[in-house]
């Protein structure tokens, strides 16, 4: 495993004891989600849908899953079975100016550089506290601090999906 | 292979006349490429890159490939080799209301529901006064009556990059 710098650790720490107190049993730090790795193949997943956020976002994006994750989608089983896996990737919104100049007028949005990817991970009895579900960002490839218990907030409304916001696009 | 309709069949008919003299050596018929028949597995292809068109496509898009097509895309390989096959699938572009009642505001647009799938078949004999590239597309499953020709002369002015307006998205 990758040696993480001093800083990085100590803030990991500081916000796993946040964590401890407000996600309960979850995982209190969520670098370890892959062993702090980007999960080997990921950008060979197939595809579950793509979105646009606009705002501060401001992203296309991608949203994929492991073979456990998509024959849930596909087969409608709710809630989602231990070991599936949801990764959300995005890229800068940015529109074309080739494709534009083709079609005459501004209308073509295409993705720029990466911005982040996060992944949610499905364990029942690990993030039983969240819904059975785990966590976690990486900035560059690196993991990124941030608190499971907040993703996992957003995510509440969508409870009868399993906590999953995305559809499958056909 | 399935039946075609009668009014289909002469309707391709018809189109093919005029493609023997607007598309000179390529395909009279492009509803032939992959027998008529979306290609098996398209939708579990690897993905390249995601786009959104306004305007009256008004869609969101995500361009796959066939093996072939994602490892000239990854080692740089221009032209594509004989045997890549790009696909672009598009859906409504449409708001999430669940989603941005989550955010408290409106950014959120997903995939709605399928307008059709467009591919890029390269063979350079097959295809030679079209760069190399067939064009097809699919509306609901079912080959569309289209002019390859006009396919390719949108793709002309990014002849640089083997007439393919897509990068791929790392």
């Amino acid at each position: 495993m990758k040696k993480l710098p001093i800083l990085l650790i100590t803030s990991i720490m500081a916000i796993g004891t946040v964590m401890v107190f407000s996600a309960g049993d979850a995982d209190s730090e969520d670098s370890e989600i892959f062993g702090g790795k980007l999960p080997a193949g990921y950008r060979d997943w197939k595809l579950i849908s793509v979105a646009h956020e606009e705002g501060n976002l401001n992203d296309l994006r991608a949203i994929m899953g492991n073979d456990i994750a998509i024959q849930a989608y596909r087969q409608g089983q709710l809630p989602f079975p231990d070991g599936a896996v949801i990764a959300r990737l995005a890229w800068k919104y940015v529109p074309s100016e080739e494709n534009n100049k083709v079609f005459g007028r501004t209308q073509s949005f295409v993705a720029g550089p990466p911005t982040n990817v996060q992944f949610m991970v499905k364990d029942e009895k690990r993030y039983a506290s969240m819904g059975g579900w785990g966590f976690a960002q990486f900035n560059d490839g690196k993991p990124a601090n941030i608190v499971a218990n907040d993703c996992f907030s957003c995510h509440v409304p969508v409870r009868d999906r399993d906590f999953v916001f995305t559809r499958y696009a056909p």
